[in-house]
């Protein structure tokens, strides 16, 4: 079928790139002409603008969003502005899936359909398929399924058969009305946040092995190593991470990436340490927090990469000078 | 080659099938001596002692303990007891990596080595293979071999080839001098705590994910839902643990599980949800306090398992005479 | 001056009290007239509806509600519906600051000011006095001052002088525009959360210093204790909380509350430890995961009371079901 | 009473100072002599070495050891090998009650007593009096008492009389045989991180209440502020803190320092915000996991000190790198 794609970043660019292989017709549009002209090269058509890329595709239209968060909600609008009844507008980036059920009910009045598919899968996506967690009317799911079954992995990674049945294990899900898509994403990305912090912490630890062997200081600020014999080891993380992927417990796609990255450079020289977050991460801490349900490990998981960031600055000093007050410790370099 | 196996629960009687379907010889004994017929009936030597066994086995003698932690040590000590110059003990258990350590120091000067091969796979491991994780000399690693071969996945499950240079592809990897083994599955299972605190974490968020459709007090002591349009979803956990298993950043083993799980039966109602910890979670977080390493989300996955048995109860009941006190709140029921 | 109150609960009588002895005219009202007529008994005027109590007043009115946060929000609108230019609403509950943020920009155009008085203390604010976190405008804030003059403990408890310059130290405070007090108010509490966790933590570790004496199963789900020795103590938690009150650097208002309450019971046998939240510590953590500011100690007392209801039991029971489908463990009751 | 002192740093000298003062008799030595000449100007008896000291004491002797955790060990057996039956050795320093129990056992035999006496009051003890948690047996409590009350705060912080019954109101306490004082004072310094942190969290989102002030990148790695309306507050800290003194909730004596602190600069400038831990939060933790009591508030307390001297570095680095496998992500400088 047709559909138009805006926003040709990493992730939208393969996926029209998937959706081109499996025959369908993409209008593409994004800030960047480049990005257009590289998507035309293989058969896409482009579009030199909104307006132009709504032009372009037979009503009923459907346009899907590739967008960063922060633009999304202001691009959506944009297209909605020059849709009509009938037409149907997919959110594929990580927004807030409020959002979604916001415009959904800003639209309907309209006639206008807003599906929100919440899409992981990353670089590896144009390969393996897309994972996607879908919102809407069961009407718009319909119409929209030769899509998300050409972009869902399917049982070989090569896509599903449109129209199937039990779709979850094909890769692709109606998890219920607009905005369950992106809520179920959401939590997808939260609980990622903790798996990663999981396997970082555990290999932290496994470095620190040899902490025995380290020369520490013995005054009142430092906090003595009992038994240093115990710690003795130098562990090669990059053979342990590649061992875990084989009959172990915690074997997972993750662990097959950190393996890799490991091997590449097992002291990640390449990096500083420094981790974004996006948004989806503290979505699921505020759902959490609204319906009660304890988190402590996807919010730790948040809070490290807050940290990374040094935010907890302003904190540290404090209790530095806490403590300079009631016991006179200076700070140690 | 030949080998004894002490201890024949889960884990020990599938590791001598394993072993006897590669073409060991096994000399076994357990307590419980139906558990010693079984494996009789399939091949192995069985023995009515750690005397017997001993006596059964050709010097030099390789044993592997595979026992609770609680009673591998006074079971590697009787059986050192009984062995001499150039016999071989290996702890298969979830011991402390500490008590390698020592027990190595203890019996080195009569010549007995001691391995530690951390096994994770759990009931799986007989059809997936074991991942090993293996502390001792260079030696006692080229003696054992043939063993870890059999037990180790290999490329497609069904072992490795003896012998081989790269091991950790085949799932198994010599760690360090003896205790790196345990050392390293210690954080192995550390990790698992935290990975699978995770999702559990995360799947509860999306139940929750209904939380507008309850009624809720609207009195002092119940904090308010302020926009209960947003929590309207009905998920359907199994079919979104089913679905993350394609394509999406998060699939593993421990989800394909889950999903599992969730398909026979959404509500989990077999289960209390009191969980219990073996040990391993407790020393990672040992570690990583005596090191200097954070593990916020390591210690909060084994903390919500002290929490699940009760363990928070006197400090909760703190907390309220603390709010009684100051502030005059009752407890809600 | 005169004041109205509305909401005459632990919290809303005792602050009328308070004025009422400092020379004010307090106008209030409350859905249960026994309420209302004690404080009539007491000096008060008393109004049967929040129309007689807005007509009872003088313009330009001040009237200050002390609601819970759930219903905060409708009575101040049927009380803004009744009045007019230039008179007050003061918000002194826990409601969330954004409402009165918002309230503030909605009365705005019709002249009537919004000011939100967070207030600790407490049942004890009636001898001790209140601590007063103001938002609103500087004009609003002169008016008020006789009140939160009164109100606030100055330097012996007994109220401030009104007019003072720099009354932070007398117990109130203008924080800033409207919100800004709530907002203070709110981390206030989110602190409070995070003290309160800290000394029950503390307490229940204490309580386990025994944990040597106790019987302890051996089992491959129970993690051994190694050394019981040192785990001998019987530590009288009472005697502790006494002697910290004195020259410790933890000594605090909550800490004495703490040993009161062990003294008159060091089992704390009236309590279940099911510990309610009313908001702020929710809305603490939402601004810091808003605002990108790591907060594990806030968060980790909050997700404590979420699981002191059972909050966490689904996520428990997945851990369950994934322990017994990797490792056939059951549940230990 | 006459008691030897070994250590004479912030602590030693001054408690030596508060026995000077109580009419005590005391014997002292440090390893630089400075400090050992000052106070024997103030009326101390000087000593050049441990053996000296012990000397100069008359038998039954008590010497206290006021020394970091690294060298108490050592200091302590080379005292007990220059003493004899009837003497007593005091640790007041910030060890492991652990070695206080081994120590303990260790010269039982010759009849020398051990006593443990966990002491806080930092800098502020000379004029406050110390808070004194002492572990030993009945015996040497009642031969301590003399010593123990001088330095005590007793009611109005000049010390208690000797011979009281009820000691806690003091703050001394028997808190239970050799051991036990050492117990105690761990756990409270680990609440002590806890209250510590909960403060700093708290203040670190005061200062971030003006986030919606400030300028944002609008990109697919930074999380989008949605409600920056809600985030203009420029809240004074200092103020807040001197406000929370006067009658709320959470007033304590690190909220007095903390209030100083930020009077003094609210910008804390003079500090790097690099936190340092003697041990006390790390076997608090050590406890909590080995008597499987929850503590995720003393533990993140304790990992936010960890996480300000960097410990998280390579656990960030490898999420970084799983972030640029699976999505291409770069860090953002």
């Amino acid at each position: 079928m047709q559909i138009g794609m805006v926003g040709l970043g990493r992730m939208g660019a393969n996926m029209v790139r998937r959706l081109l292989k499996a025959g369908h017709q993409c209008v593409v549009h994004d800030i960047d002409p480049q990005n257009v002209a590289d998507l035309v090269a293989e058969g896409a058509t482009g579009a030199g603008s909104i307006q132009d890329l709504v032009e372009k595709l037979d009503p009923p239209r459907a346009v899907w969003l590739m967008l960063p968060a922060a633009i999304t909600n202001r691009i959506a609008r944009e297209c909605a502005g020059r849709m009509q009844a009938g037409d149907m507008l997919i959110d594929g980036g990580n927004s807030y899936y409020r959002e979604a059920v916001d415009l959904a009910a800003e639209l309907a009045p309209r006639g206008i359909q807003v599906v929100d598919a919440g899409t992981s899968g990353g670089v590896w996506g144009l390969e393996r398929g897309y994972c996607l967690m879908v919102g809407g009317t069961e009407e718009a799911m319909q119409r929209l399924d030769p899509i998300l079954a050409a972009l869902a992995p399917g049982l070989d990674g090569k896509g599903a058969e449109p129209g199937s049945a039990e779709t979850a294990a094909l890769g692709y899900l109606h998890c219920g009305p607009t905005g369950a898509g992106h809520f179920v994403k959401m939590v997808h990305n939260g609980i990622e946040y903790g798996i990663m912090a999981a396997y970082a912490e555990g290999f932290n630890i496994l470095k620190a092995a040899d902490a025995g062997q380290q020369k520490r200081a013995a005054d009142a600020e430092t906090a003595p190593l009992h038994d240093p014999q115990y710690y003795q080891f130098d562990i090669d993380v990059a053979h342990v991470a590649e061992l875990w992927r084989h009959g172990s417990v915690i074997s997972s796609w993750l662990l097959d990436l950190t393996a890799e990255a490991l091997e590449h450079d097992p002291s990640l020289a390449d990096f500083d340490g420094i981790v974004s977050d996006s948004g989806e991460g503290r979505w699921t801490l505020r759902a959490a927090v609204e319906t009660g349900i304890p988190a402590p490990v996807l919010s730790s998981a948040l809070f490290g990469r807050f940290a990374s960031r040094d935010n907890d600055e302003f904190a540290n000093k404090l209790i530095s000078a806490m403590r300079y007050a009631f016991g006179g410790h200076t700070e140690k370099p």
